[in-house]
């Protein structure tokens, strides 16, 4: 069930020191809010609809640091598990580490490829399935596990929300990043010691992904592995069920016949 | 590191069937694209800022079908390891369904509740931590780790890939919401097998997020365990580094100070 946490070694962490106890026991501080109107709710599902997981579309044009920040602050305002805020992102741009990055792509990729053999595997090898060189940008985002101490508000129930609220954190990242006319690519296939080696990541500290970033002027209209062959887009309506599992009755088909 | 799938067991899974391989081996398709407007981009940036983890501001109003299709749409929008869309949707409504995550949180919490003593105890009580009797609707995420089978491109490196991938599609869902002016409570605090007993949810089937929704009209300004003390908010400039870890130089802050 539960990826577990790895015990912290003796060797000092990057953990923020324990954070007082504010003076005042509360503060509650509500806003009125209303539904988004119509143009607003709809650029945030084309943010939603049209985002794209990048590969072969990175222009070489730099992100200016205003848009950066703007980015990184997005991604820092996602929800975390006891408010614990895990995560770390690392932006590298030098030249070297880049190069690293590359080849700890290069060593996973020979290895997942051995995985796919036959038809199968010359579609593996027709994909491009990293943008690293293209992109200007590289993104790392990782987790400090043990940032609030032992034991999390929340996590004590499963140990892996400390990296879904990570995820959380990448997936504003992206959504802004489609905003702002930047592209976004999570390499997956990366080979963890390389990375961490490559950036002087401590051992205590849990590598969630690899993101490129670069600015795009266009996109896929669907995605790439959809484009290429390799799965298809599964209906919703079999990705829901109500009230139980495997009940498909009139309820969700009744919701989505309505989209 | 990892988070190690289940085997499968001979029981039968709710995998869809394996889907064969298209005719056409490509059919790259592109739109030409461009940053988004400034009130576009205003929208976005919107939902990521005023999306809070919602507990005691539901409405008992329910939510039209039609809304509720379009947040389930957002999600299943997300992306997703090997595009393995591996996440289900439970929509749960039934008064006795409902009851039954009810108990489950409430063993949970009894049982972290006990983890926090003396100060921190008394905060921890002081806290509403679900909001399930008040939210119309309750979302169960699950993931079905072995829907494209045993090797998926990009999981082979980690296999909590897939995971991840569902939190993006909750993230994803929450942003919708907030738009829509409708308001999600992660539950995390819920015990896993009285979860799984209550929806039927097979043993082959993992169980990702609890999830409250309804309409609010208001929402808190800032999370409600940074506004009763529980934790406080870290500087975005504290969690990011260029290049390397640990590297608080120049870049970050000159990134940062452009906010």
């Amino acid at each position: 069930m539960s990826r577990p946490i790895p015990p912290l070694s003796a060797a000092a962490s990057a953990c923020p020191p324990t954070l007082p106890p504010p003076t005042t026991a509360s503060e509650d501080a509500f806003v009125a809010v209303a539904p988004f109107d119509e143009a607003d709710r709809a650029a945030v599902y084309r943010a939603i609809a049209t985002r794209r997981d990048v590969r072969s579309e990175f222009l070489p044009d730099p992100i200016e640091p205003v848009v950066l920040a703007r980015l990184l602050a997005a991604a820092h305002a996602a929800p975390s598990v006891g408010f614990m805020q895990p995560w770390t992102f690392l932006v590298i741009r030098d030249p070297t580490r880049r190069a690293a990055l590359h080849d700890a792509f290069r060593l996973a990729h020979a290895r997942e490829a051995a995985q796919f053999t036959g038809e199968r595997g010359e579609r593996y090898r027709a994909l491009k399935l990293d943008g690293l060189r293209e992109a200007p940008v590289h993104v790392v985002v990782t987790a400090d596990r043990h940032r609030c101490g032992p034991v999390v508000l929340g996590r004590t129930q499963d140990p892996t929300t400390d990296l879904l609220s990570c995820a959380c954190a990448i997936q504003n990242l992206w959504l802004a990043a489609r905003a702002e006319g930047i592209g976004l690519g999570w390499v997956s296939i990366v080979d963890r010691p390389a990375l961490r080696a490559a950036l002087d990541i401590p051992e205590t500290i849990e590598v969630v992904a690899l993101l490129a970033l670069g600015r795009v002027d266009r996109l896929r209209t669907s995605p790439e592995l959809e484009q290429r062959g390799w799965r298809t887009r599964l209906a919703l309506a079999d990705v829901v069920f109500e009230d139980a599992w495997g009940n498909t009755g009139a309820g969700p088909e009744a919701i989505v016949a309505r989209l």
